[in-house]
């Protein structure tokens, strides 16, 4: 079956203020889709990159259409409107990205109630959240896609022991999402998720996870953006309920040379693994 | 390894004022524990039988102890303070029972935002909410046990389609479980998960999986009970990590006539097995 163009496409992409999200906007822009940009960072963040707004001059900047939103996903309220002004604007939304996350690797005695609850609602629940107030929009797209940037669920002792928090808050985002892609087949909307092979160069890496050593170790983001790109313009109707690893996919699209994409070329043979991976 | 009595033990049942949380708590009191009977139920449901305070009658009448709380397990400051009067009044928790339950057999497409939260909030936030303020009591006990009932984490399609918020609420309680555990194995604190083999003849069965001929189909609370008790009186620290099933619990156990437990003995071979077990 042939693939789809993202040509003129409207992509919401949470998070898309910096790292993955940013890198997925400026990919897609240059395939003539138009990117929602939702993010909280309206304004400058104080140790971060990137606002909605610096990413939307990237997007125009590939010719590329931007809608920067400031978005905090925690908020239903705030992602119904979001979906509704999209959806009656463009009559569709043809891809939801669920890039926005939070991270804090401390165990159940060192995890406050607040830290609980952020990991859980940008994680897990906006992953609930689009799904439900996006449907009418993506029943109306021609190839209607979901992707959420999440692992696939490896419940060995490993990866539960010392930030179970967190590994739920991922963990539920897959979950939600294989029952997501099974509750909308009947309306041909691709469900899907999609993890990294490797540690990526984002700011998760250099502040929550290691420091700005580790980023050496690391792929750029672009990888992911490659490969959420393959995901997306694949037939929604016979592509759905998979968690999608970057370099499974890539590779099933024949790219074998994945030099390109390490952070420092020096360190090539020590890139990192990625959590939630034997 | 010799088993342990559960006579003068401190245990906190969750969801105690019905169903399998009541039966527990009539179970353990006869075996002279005393029971801090914690559910949302002070006054009487316009449904629903039992309350905090009949529980209490129930749990004396047995000759146990009794400690009635109304306890909504969605706010962490209120188990904090149980927790910490609880702890400090008898130097210990001995064990947490989260048996509070929230169930909504419903879609993505159907569920509302504050019914999503409202079984993630009591299913699977409680279970890390009382892991985190009982930890210091807990470690003061001889033999601390944390039960929460739900089921082994089963992916296949047919327990994510059509209900995934609910399935993802019980589900993150059993990977929260089994990361507790992990986590405080060098405490010595056993963290299980039990779940039934059968439906079980309590009001979610009645009002939420089916309706009142449904209860036909179950077995008694009381296999619950039986079950749990064995879990408890096991040495903590080599029975921990475990996603236990009543019947297995109760086979292992040497237990060989489930007769008993049939709701209504006409109905014994049609049993029907629960939710999440192929």
């Amino acid at each position: 079956m042939a693939n789809y163009s993202l040509k003129d496409k409207v992509i919401i992409i949470t998070g898309a203020s910096r790292g993955i999200g940013r890198e997925m906007a400026i990919r897609f822009a240059k395939e003539g889709a138009t990117i929602v940009i939702a993010a909280k960072s309206d304004k400058p963040h104080p140790k971060l990159p990137g606002t909605i707004h610096t990413v939307a001059e990237e997007v125009e900047a590939v010719d590329g259409k931007a809608i920067p939103v400031a978005l905090d996903v925690r908020k239903e309220i705030a992602i119904k409107k979001l979906c509704d002004q999209i959806g009656e604007k463009f009559g569709r939304i043809d891809a939801v990205i669920n890039n926005a996350g939070a991270i804090s690797l401390t165990s159940v005695e060192k995890t406050s109630p607040a830290r609980y609850d952020l990991m859980q609602q940008i994680n897990s629940r906006a992953v609930y959240c689009f799904a439900h107030y996006a449907l009418p929009y993506l029943k109306q797209s021609e190839n209607p896609h979901i992707l959420s940037l999440s692992p696939p669920v490896n419940l060995s002792e490993q990866w539960l022991k010392d930030y179970s928090p967190y590994s739920l808050s991922k963990y539920g985002m897959s979950i939600l999402s294989k029952g997501i892609a099974a509750e909308f087949k009947q309306y041909g909307i691709a469900v899907n998720t999609l993890w990294p092979q490797t540690y990526i160069a984002t700011a998760a890496i250099e502040f929550a996870v290691g420091n700005k050593e580790m980023l050496n170790y690391a792929r750029k983001p672009s990888i992911m953006a490659d490969a959420a790109y393959i995901v997306l313009t694949h037939p929604a109707k016979n592509y759905t309920g998979l968690w999608l690893i970057d370099e499974q996919v890539l590779k099933a699209a024949r790219v074998t040379d994945f030099s390109r994409y390490a952070y420092n070329p020096a360190f090539e043979d020590k890139i990192k693994k990625d959590l939630f991976l034997d």
